[in-house]
């Protein structure tokens, strides 16, 4: 933990400060939970109210506003937060472990320099893994499998064979990289196991949660896209490429052979039918579910899903419709009591 | 397992013996597969029939009903069989290990009496375990966490540095605690990991299944509350607080900054969303997609979640939409016709 | 990786060629990256154009077509091409490592002939496998668990005890088998642990995605049918029986107590819940919310999940919902300026 001025705070996220800049900054907290010392930040300006209850020393901001503490006013107050907590408190720090003796690593493996491979680990022949990783207990990565300089990998990750691993890759627990994608051709009642001849490429700075599963490809690579953030439980189907600058929320799933392109997000349990194309920036909502294509800027909403405005319009009748089938009933009795009335007309009324 | 006659069950559980209390138990079984020796159970009034034909030697029901089947009668007949399972064939014993030679635990590691430590399992600097822990194989648990009394571990959960966790807290296999929160700043594009300085909270009784991700905090701890249990594969996401005595069933998730209260309930599949509050004794149906703040002693079902009996009775008419838009056009069809009808009126009636 | 003729691949796969059957074939490919000495196959009609501009040596094809590529007919094209595959690249090899003096087994375990079991996995007293079993780095089989022959078992897998598990039976990697069922009585508000006294039986054939959970029975075995396949992520409730050859997707959860028949489809992020009885032949969409017993032979979509043709009509109404809305409105408008009209009549049409 690291003690900085406000000033200079200020300075490393390129905003303005309001207030005293000698003031010194020890830890980021909620606004609620601030004391003297913390920094907090606006996110959202319903909690403007709280910038008068606040005990902390700074908060961080978009627009200056009238209030009791000092303030950091940056453009983007969420990132100039992040770059405030990266400074304060830093990313998990690792023990320096060096190569376990307790580490089972084949004599073909190479590993560059700088690795940390706690005991219980285990990695197969012919692995190449680049500088300054890190390979927590019971992590296995398999027969071939490639990783580059300052990966992460937690425990009981399983890495199968052949999986080709970027740079600055993190794995959090548990997680099942590579894993044989589900296909089985049916014949006669029986289904047949599918050899799976693709691999999984995970490029540069992508994060996956706990407990994933990434299924490698039948016959082309499942991929991972430069960047691209999964949270915990999420599965990808066999042959599926994210596109770069996904986020995938938790336990959502993207069905086999499908595409992502960049910057989409999928929001948590949502899922993704195999074999479509879903643009760029696109967004799906939590629990949505995709069923066919969706192009480039458009958010899906509802499952199955459609365009969200239509969504939120279409989804928010639900509670209506009891309403909405007696209506009709009545209308229809009301109905039938005019045509009644009309003499003569009701023939040709009640025609159906 | 124990065996002990109906009289002493029927005095271990507070109840009443209609028949003979000297006969002899040995064993629990459902109503269809019970034989000689056995004790089962009624839970619902719609299986009486099977009190007929059952093979069980007594039957633990909520009131007397004439059956040719001995029988206990208590007021919670569900408890009273838990109560009898407990007592005839007791919890899963575990094999008394000791400390494994195999194990890797940091010097600076305190672990009470009577613990047992498996081969593979590592325990990090700084570690704090209560007495009779059992740490099964490939479990790793990081620097500075702490375990009350009594915990159990299974094989491979992760438990991420500085997470506190009560006693009798079982956490069962391939789980993953205190991982970091699904917590990014994106600029210009790319998304920027924000540290993780909260932490997990896990209060006394807690179980959680397997393969579960809970995630640690970004500056607020995540809470599990006393007696709280969670299925498989739940993730509860970063800084959210489930209260105590609260059920969360399989593949659930509650995403970040969510609020339960005490004695909820969630069922399989469902999905909360972040920064909401959730009363205390609500329940959410299996699959419910919550997207806004429950007040207490609600029950919710649907996706989007509303009010239960609203929810059944609206779900009810997906079925009839087909019908009720085509029973719509034929109405606007009479009505055009009546209009035409009513010589003069048309033009005040087709106003669209 | 074998290199074949097509014509040997067509007496293998029992087909006809239609083009040179000397031509060599080295590996299998998708009809759009496949190259020269690869095979690759025609899967769906609406892919028929590729076969035009395919630079593979030759295509599986239900019916020849005028293509200037060598075709092999063969009556199901999807189990010919895996045949072709199996035949091509086979199945993954498993390194012949032996027993691991780095693993921890028994000595009152038994292990069949020409088992390997990496270093770092645990067998536990009683514990009996069959011949020619692979057990990856970091399993854990639980005491007087049985596994038949040629069973592969990857890295994290968990296996709780008394578990028993058929031949050829394949579980993927951080799965936990055999875990507790998720099963409380609440007695005055805390919810008390119910032993659970089942077990699993995995029968022959049975493959198993990663970071499952399958629950043991409370009471009776939970079961899961010969040839059943079951991908990542997949919940299945204590006592639930699957019944054989079936397919459940990833991220699917069957609940306690239920009965699967045999040849069901339950596709991915379904749930089913408890105590139902679905038949056999069944099939159930993606996402799809099973609650009530389905009979044989039925397709279900939806949640609540209703027969599909019905559920394709229903959903497909979502979008409408707001303009049957206001069409609803504007007849009771319209009927409220008919009655208005027809003096006399309003007092008997309005009588809501």
């Amino acid at each position: 933990m690291q003690e900085r001025t406000l000033g200079e705070l200020a300075e490393h996220v390129g905003g303005q400060v309001r207030g005293d800049p000698s003031l010194v900054i020890r830890a980021a907290a909620t606004l609620e939970r601030a004391k003297e010392g913390d920094i907090s930040f606006l996110m959202n300006r319903r909690y403007v109210r709280q910038l008068q209850t606040t005990k902390a020393s700074a908060v961080i901001v978009a627009q200056a506003v009238d209030a009791p503490v000092a303030l950091l006013v940056a453009e983007d107050p969420y990132y100039a937060f992040t770059q405030v907590m990266v400074l304060l408190h830093g990313h998990r720090t690792h023990k320096e472990t060096g190569i376990s003796p307790q580490a089972s690593i084949s004599d073909t493996a190479v590993l560059g320099a700088g690795c940390h491979v706690h005991p219980f680990a285990t990695i197969a022949d012919n692995v190449q893994i680049g500088e300054r990783c890190i390979v927590y207990p019971g992590v296995y990565i398999g027969e071939g499998a490639t990783l580059g300089d300052d990966c992460i990998i937690y425990p009981s990750v399983t890495i199968y064979e052949r999986c080709r691993i970027g740079r600055r890759v993190i794995i959090n627990a548990g997680s099942a990289i590579a894993v044989d994608g589900f296909g089985y051709a049916t014949h006669e009642g029986v289904h047949h196991k599918i050899p799976q001849i693709g691999g999984v490429v995970i490029k540069d700075d992508v994060e996956i949660g706990s407990c994933c599963g990434i299924e490698r490809g039948t016959l082309d690579d499942t991929i991972i896209g430069q960047g691209s953030k999964l949270g915990d439980l999420v599965t990808i189907g066999h042959g599926t490429k994210i596109g770069p600058h996904c986020l995938i929320v938790a336990q959502a799933g993207v069905a086999g052979s499908a595409t992502l392109g960049h910057h989409c997000v999928v929001g948590g349990q949502a899922g993704i039918v195999g074999h479509i194309t879903i643009g760029d920036n696109v967004t799906i909502g939590g629990r949505a579910g995709v069923i066919n294509s969706v192009p480039d800027g458009q958010t899906m909403l509802g499952a199955p899903a459609i365009e969200a405005d239509e969504a939120r319009r279409a989804y928010a009748m639900l509670p209506h419709l009891p309403q909405m089938r007696q209506d009709i009933r009545e209308l229809q009795n009301r109905l039938r009591k005019i045509a009644a009335l009309l003499e003569g007309g009701s023939d040709k009324l009640e025609d159906r």
